[in-house]
């Protein structure tokens, strides 16, 4: 086992940290709550971007940019947004800094005060809508379907690297539309390209389904979402996708002619995601060595390593290393090829396991005699010794083997831990002693679920998409209930 | 002429404004001097930066990304830092909203205040050394090759769509190197990149040079630049590369040990480019018709669009601009069909060439018949009939040749916009009369500089890179000067 990282049996949270530091994922930085993204880390999230990016425009979106900065009054607009925003966040409040008279230093100048305070973006539906409101004016102007790729601030007390942290990195998608089913289609449609692509290429299985009113986005009429199961038995909400209502555009006046020239307002949508992906992504597959990244997501996804023995035929190992790397970038395989003479091979396999690169390609001299490599899956850390006849098609077989395993593996774990409780008893027993989703029967009450996760920290983390009606008794109340919910622990 | 459109000789400055927003490129905000890049803006923008993206990858960069803020007290640490940036900036001094307990609705929490305010970075040396300095400790760390994508914020009191906004999107490169000069090299290569970028892919001819003392960026040795000319005669700073000496490594204190186990200071380079080059296309090309996009930067190279007469073999038109528009999109040009029956071909027409889209393809009834099409060019504004045999490797050779002329316009128009000034009248004259770069002699002094710069609004852009060598005198002072520079008035 790695010495440097933390086991999971021994301390999860610090296991995640490790991997995410010593996998070179990010850092923390100097300023509270925000973290610095390491290359290797943005690598990953430039693969997730990209692939979320193409499956936007795909089905029709655009990307545009907001401002930063929200004039505090914005925030005020639609009354349920601002009492779940206009709290804790950045306040830009002066813009102007100067010499001290008085010699203590770089100073905020008094006098350089604005008007009116404007706000770090927490999300930008008002900024948004505010804009919306001079392009859009006839049904021809409609379904507007815009994504914005941006930073964002909440002043979070409490932080953890990528998954909750002051600053964060997302996608925000806010479209119109003319009538409510549209918007309704498009919450759900985005929510199933958010399905298809964790479950596809970051290999984690997603239950969708709907938020319970107390844990709907701040302004929606309905939140849409998909959660994700961990290894602690925890759930972690992996993407969101509100369906608006008219709630932001009588907020900011938003209405368009329709065909027979009635003045309506419009119906609206947001769907995001956001660098926690990577958090999730960390959590969901790591081993006790380190990261374990799904190859169709994977910044590298084979590493090629020469084992030199001294100088002895050292051409030969890096000609043959450098012939395999060049088949594979020339097949799109993302291939790096690592002659570094700094560091010797037991380092660099140690290094490649904690990074996570799927597949390990390593040539020795014995190797260079009998025409094979040794091939090291990263996920199931088998070794194999392959011909290097046909290697290409066994490289790309492999890959997909192993994203397919990796899932089948994710999937096998969540299904353990989705657990029917009937009774109180059961309930918290199995919170306690299992964790995972808890399916459950809950009377629909705002009051029950406050008190549960008061009581044992546990939410209603959503109502299945595709739930079976079922009749029952709240596991709390003993009041009647028409059908299960699944509530656990999250992130 | 488009009656939309200001010309550009009754007010140059109101016809650049026109382009941006009746381009559909940009839009003003809510926000003072904040702007909302609107989805063809932004497009064009995602050109430029893949572009540039791959370009700096193939050249061993990596991206990363670092806190949208930055600690008051980090500006403080390089001196001459502090003086160019902690000047106009936002400031952040507060952490918290909540509602007025006199019902004056939100209102900044007075108890959430921040103990060191927090700037919202306007460039990210300070906080980018201040993690380098745990990210290197040997050599073998060395060079590290970071670029990061960004926005930044400085608080502009005269703010210019794209030019000139308070916050803009850019990338800043900061790199780090055991020598200076490998960091010399490096900045100067990242120089030649800019130069390829602007040159080739905008068809904008730059002029390379380096900075004097009073234009360098605060903090560096030496500051290289790109200086093109704009149709109004001005100049426009499209990009600059830092030399960064030791600066940042003292003032955070990153030291690496050398192959002798030395302990030495880093040497260091910065380089950016921001969407104020979308203004620099804007402003270079256009015409009072509208934008003109180089084709190799056009987020839509060529517009189809069917003429219509009722409903007369419309099905038939349709196929045929599908079949084309399939054509171009299966050889890798960025292709719209617009088929739109919401508006006219007349107002498309104008539309597209108001957008800059470098070709336009115009599909008509009598076309059927003769197996023809019409193109229209958008920078020659010509019209052709083309067989449409053999199309698809006329549009490639047209979109080749578009690209090409753009650029000989505009270096034929900047070479002519270079004039030698060899006494103070003359050198008055040129920048009242005629306006470009002016090459002069001058004594070397800030002095000089200064009083040039009050006097007649005039800078030195640069010191030409491929500068000869030549005896004069001073064209303001007199005394002897070893070398012509390059003056301007500039954006």
């Amino acid at each position: 086992m790695s010495k440097e990282i933390t086991s999971r049996q021994e301390d999860y949270a610090q296991w995640y940290n490790d991997l995410v530091i010593k996998g070179g994922l990010a850092d923390y930085s100097a300023v509270r709550g925000c973290m610095v993204i390491k290359p290797y880390g943005f690598a990953l999230w430039e693969r997730m971007r990209d692939e979320l990016d193409r499956m936007f425009k795909d089905t029709g979106h655009e990307n545009a940019y907001f401002p930063l900065f929200i004039p505090k009054s914005f925030l005020s607009k639609e009354a349920a947004h601002v009492e779940g925003f206009a709290k804790e966040c950045a306040v830009v409040t002066h813009y102007r800094l100067k010499n001290d008279p008085n010699g203590g230093g770089i100073i905020v100048d008094p006098e350089a005060k604005l008007e009116e305070e404007l706000i770090v973006r927490p999300t930008s539906e008002t900024i948004i809508w505010n804009t919306y409101k001079t392009w859009i004016q006839s049904y021809r102007d409609l379904p507007l379907l815009i994504n914005q790729w941006a930073n964002v601030v909440r002043w979070e007390m409490r932080t953890r690297l990528f998954l909750r942290t002051t600053e964060f990195l997302w996608q925000e998608g806010h479209t119109a539309h003319a009538k409510a089913e549209e918007a309704i289609i498009e919450a759900r449609l985005m929510l199933d390209i958010y399905a298809d692509f964790v479950e596809n290429y970051m290999a984690l299985p997603v239950i969708k389904g709907v938020k319970t009113a107390s844990e709907r986005f701040a302004g929606a009429v309905d939140t849409y979402c998909i959660e994700a199961m961990m290894q602690d038995g925890k759930a972690l909400q992996a993407g969101t996708s509100h369906f608006l209502g008219q709630n932001f555009a009588k907020a900011f006046d938003v209405k368009f002619s329709d065909r027979q020239n009635k003045l309506e307002y419009v119906w609206a949508t947001s769907w995001g995601v956001s660098t926690r992906l990577v958090g999730a992504l960390v959590m969901a597959h790591g081993d006790d060595e380190g990261l374990i990244f799904p190859p169709r997501i994977a910044p590298i996804q084979v590493v090629i390593v020469p084992i030199y023995k001294g100088d002895d035929r050292k051409e030969e190992l890096d000609a043959k290393g450098k012939e395999i790397a060049a088949g594979c970038k020339k097949a799109g395989i993302r291939v790096k090829f690592d002659n570094n003479d700094n560091n010797r091979p037991g380092w660099k396999f140690a290094e490649y396991e904690k990074k996570g690169v799927p597949l390990r390609i390593a040539i020795g001299l014995r190797d260079l005699e009998n025409n094979t490599v040794e091939i090291a899956r990263r996920d199931t850390r088998e070794k194999m010794s392959y011909s290097t006849a046909g290697l290409l098609e066994r490289i790309q077989s492999l890959l997909l083997e192993i994203q397919e395993s990796m899932y089948q593996k994710a999937l096998s774990f969540r299904d353990a831990h989705i657990t029917r409780a009937d009774n109180w008893d059961e309930f918290v027993r199995l919170l306690d002693e299992k964790g995972g989703f808890i399916s459950a029967h809950w009377d629909g009450t705002a009051e029950t679920e406050e008190t549960i996760k008061e009581k044992l920290k546990a939410t209603i983390r959503c109502i299945p998409l595709d739930n079976p009606p079922e009749e029952g008794k709240c596991i709390f109340s003993g009041k009647p209930s028409s059908e299960r919910v699944l509530f656990a622990r999250a992130y």
